[in-house]
C-alpha cells in the first residue's frame, strides 16, 4: 500500500559465463556474442552493500521484490505483481525421523503463482523484457515456464507464443490459454519446441525467450537462493539439492550464494550444489559420472516428470562448473523411484510435490548410500512446484462410491 | 529457524452465536449445548492488546502464526507448518480500469498449500483438535477441506475420513487420497456426505470436524480478514466480496474485524461484506433477498462451482446477521456468466482463480449496476483458491498438434 519510493537498478553489465566478455545491458541482449553462451547479469556490489543491509531487507513485505538492489530492475514496484517469492522452508520432520536426519527441510516453491518455481523467473523476465521495449515474447517450454510466462505477460498486456510439447499435461496447455497465450503444440521434446520458437521468432521480431539464451530470467530464480540463506540467518545449509531440467534454478541459488559472499553477508560457507535429473533424461549427470566437461542429448529421452525432460539444457557446461566449484555432485533416480517418493513426502509430510520435486526424496536416500550427504547436515530440498497440474501420476480413491442415507 | 518462545492462548472461552452461551474451551466440543448452533471462540482481548502491538506482529515471519495472540493454540510455533497463510493482496489495475475502479484488490488465496484457502482452517482446527487429544478426525467436504485437512492430518501423523460428492474433481480425490486419507465418494452432495460422516463418527469415535460444527477451523479463516487489514494499514477496505458455500471465510473476516475493532487498532470501519452464490445453489441470497432469518435447501442444487455447493450452510442465520450487521448484501451470479468472470480475470490480470473465487468478477459487475458497490470504494475480492483442481472448466488449446523441424 506503501508510495513508491525512488529507485535505480545496480546492474552494471551482462558478462558471457564463458569468456567473462561484458555486454551492454542497457540494450536488449540474448546470448553472448563471441562464444554464443549465456549472459549473466553482475551489479555494484559495493554500492548494494551502501545501499542496504540485510535487516532492512527483512523489514520489507515478503515478496520477491524485497531483493531489488540485487535485481536488474529499474522501477520493481511499479510491476504488476502476481504474490511470486516469498516460500516457506518446510520442515520435514517425519521424513527426516525415517531417514535419520534432524535438519532436513523444503524450500515448497508449489506456493507460487501458477504453482511452480518459474514465476519467480517470469515475474523478472518478463518485467526486464516490458523495461527494454519487448511487446511480443515467444518461448519454448516443457510446460511451467508457459504457465508462468503466460500469467505475466497478461498481467503485463505483453504477447505470448508459447510452444510445447504435445506430452504436456492438459492443465497446463488450459493455464496457458486462460492466460491468453498463443499455444502451439510440437510432437516432440523442448528442443524441438525450441526451434520452431527460433524460427518463428526470427520471421516475426518476436523476443526469443528460451532457457538461458535470456539473461534476466535467472534472476528472478537467484531470489530463492537469497531467501534460503536469509531464512538460514545468513548461515547457508551445507546442501542443496535441485532437480535439474534447464537448470536455471541451480544457477540462480549459485549466483546467489556467490552474490551474497562477495557482500559479506554470508556468515557461513555456500552449499555444495546437486543436481537431480530422471534416469530416463540424465545428461548432467552422464556427463558428471564420466568427467567430461560437455553433456550430450541421451537417445530417445524419457520421463514421467515433464520438467525434467530436456535432453540437453543449454546452460550444461555451466552446470557442471557449478557442480564442481561448490563441490556438489549429482545422482539420477528412475521413475518408479521418483512416484514412490512423491506418495512418501505427501503421507508422510502433507506437502505432494509435483514429479520433479519428488525426485529428491528418492535421491537423497541414494546419496546418504554413496556419503555423498551426511545424515548430520543441514539439507535443503528445492521443490519446484506443486503437483496439481500431475495429480494423473497420482492414484484415485480405491472404495467405489456409496448410496447417501436415507435423509 | 528462531528457538521456540514461551507461549499460551488468550483463549477465554466458546460462545453459542445463538444464545450467548458460555463453554468450556479447555476441552473438547462441537455445537452449543441448548441451540446445537455454532461455538465462537472468544478471547482476552485486554491482555492480547497488552502483550502484543501491530507493529510487532509485522515484525514476524510471514505466516498465519504471527497473529497468534488471536489464536486458539498454546503451542502454536510447535505446530507442523505447511505455509498457510500470509497470502498475496494484488492490485487489479486492467480490470479496475474496465469497470472504472482504482482500487480494486484481489486477496489471494491460491498460493496457500492445497491451493485454497481451506489451509488455514486445517491447519488451526487440526492443530487445536491434536492439543485437545484428538487422534482421528472425519470430514465431510464438497471438496477442498479435505485437501486441506488430509495434508495437515498427514503432517500431525493424525487419521482422516473424507466424505465428498462422487462429482468432486478428479484432482481432489488424488490429492486426499495421497495424504493417506481414508476417501468415501458419496451419489449427492455435501449434505449426504455430512448424514455419513455423523454416523459413522458416532459409532467409530472420530471427531466430526463438519463446518462450523467445530469451533476452531473458523479462526485459522480469520486471519484472512487480519492479513487484510494488517495490509490496509489497519484501516479497511470498504468492501469485502466473498464466494459463499459454508461461509466459514465470511464469518471469519467479521470476527477479524470485530476483534481488531475491540482491540482498538482499526483506524476506520470495518468492511461491508458481500456474499456471492452461484445461482444454481444460492440459499443465503434467496433468504436475504426475501428479508428470512432463515435460509432454505434449494431444490435440485447444482453450479460447476463445487466448493458453492452447500445445499444449506450450517451457519445460515449467523451468515445473514453478519449481512445485516455490516451493511453487506448478497447476490447470485450463474455459471456463464462465472466462467465468463474465470476468463477476463486471467486474461487480463494472470490470476486463473477457482470457479468460486471467478464468480466474483461477474458479482462485482453486478453490484456496481445495482449500486450496492460505488466505483470510488475500495473493494477486495476474496479469491478463495486457485483453478489447478478445476482445469476442466477451462478450454484447451484450439490449434492441433505440429510436427518437429527438421534438426
Amino acid at each position: 500500500m506503501a508510495g513508491r519510493e525512488a529507485f535505480r537498478s545496480f546492474l552494471t553489465t551482462l558478462r558471457c559465463a564463458e569468456t567473462g566478455e561484458s555486454h551492454d545491458p542497457s540494450v536488449l541482449q540474448s546470448i553472448s556474442r563471441g562464444a554464443g553462451a549465456t549472459l549473466l547479469p553482475e551489479y555494484d556490489l559495493e554500492a548494494v552493500r551502501a545501499a542496504v543491509t540485510p535487516a532492512q531487507i527483512r523489514a520489507r513485505p515478503a515478496d520477491l521484490w524485497r531483493f531489488r538492489e540485487l535485481l536488474p530492475l529499474n522501477d520493481p514496484l511499479g510491476a504488476p505483481d502476481l504474490g511470486a517469492g516469498a516460500t516457506p522452508l518446510l520442515r520435514l520432520p517425519r521424513l527426516g525421523k525415517r531417514l535419520g536426519m534432524a535438519n532436513l527441510w523444503l524450500k515448497d516453491e508449489g506456493a507460487n503463482p501458477t504453482g511452480t518455481f518459474k514465476a519467480r523467473g517470469a515475474a523478472v523476465g518478463v518485467a526486464r523484457a516490458h523495461e527494454l521495449g519487448v511487446r511480443e515474447i515467444a518461448i519454448p517450454t516443457a510446460g511451467n515456464a508457459g504457465s508462468a510466462w503466460a500469467a505475466y505477460c497478461a498481467a503485463w498486456g505483453i504477447g505470448l507464443h508459447v510452444v510445447m510439447p504435445v506430452d504436456t499435461p492438459d492443465p497446463i496447455k488450459a493455464e496457458c490459454a486462460a492466460y491468453g497465450a498463443d499455444v502451439t503444440q510440437v510432437r516432440g521434446v523442448i528442443s524441438d519446441a525450441g526451434r520452431i520458437v527460433a524460427e518463428r521468432s526470427a520471421a516475426a521480431g518476436w523476443f526469443d525467450a528460451s532457457t538461458m539464451k535470456e539473461p534476466y530470467r535467472v534472476e528472478g530464480k537467484k531470489t530463492m537462493g537469497l531467501e534460503i540463506a536469509e531464512a538460514f540467518d545468513w548461515d547457508p545449509p551445507d546442501v542443496v539439492l535441485y532437480p535439474t531440467g534447464g537448470g536455471v534454478g541451480l544457477i540462480g541459488v549459485w549466483k546467489a550464494m556467490r552474490e551474497l559472499a562477495e557482500l559479506g553477508w554470508l556468515r557461513g560457507a555456500p552449499p555444495r550444489l546437486i543436481a537431480v535429473q530422471a534416469q530416463g533424461c540424465s545428461p548432467i549427470v552422464e556427463a558428471w559420472t564420466s568427467g567430461a566437461a560437455d553433456a550430450a542429448r541421451p537417445d530417445d529421452p524419457y520421463t514421467v516428470a515433464n520438467g525434467l525432460l530436456v535432453p540437453l539444457p543449454f546452460a550444461h557446461r555451466l552446470i557442471l562448473r557449478i557442480l564442481r566449484e561448490t563441490g556438489g555432485t549429482a545422482a539420477a533416480v528412475d521413475d518408479a523411484a521418483l512416484l514412490d517418493g512423491m506418495r512418501e513426502l505427501s503421507s508422510l509430510e502433507g506437502v505432494l510435490a509435483a514429479p520433479e520435486g519428488a525426485s529428491l526424496i528418492a535421491a537423497l536416500a541414494l546419496l546418504l548410500d554413496r556419503g555423498d550427504v551426511a545424515r548430520g547436515e543441514r539439507v535443503v530440498l528445492l521443490n519446484t512446484g506443486n503437483a496439481l497440474k500431475y495429480t494423473h501420476l497420482v492414484d484415485q480413491p480405491a472404495a467405489p462410491p456409496v448410496d447417501p442415507l436415507p435423509a
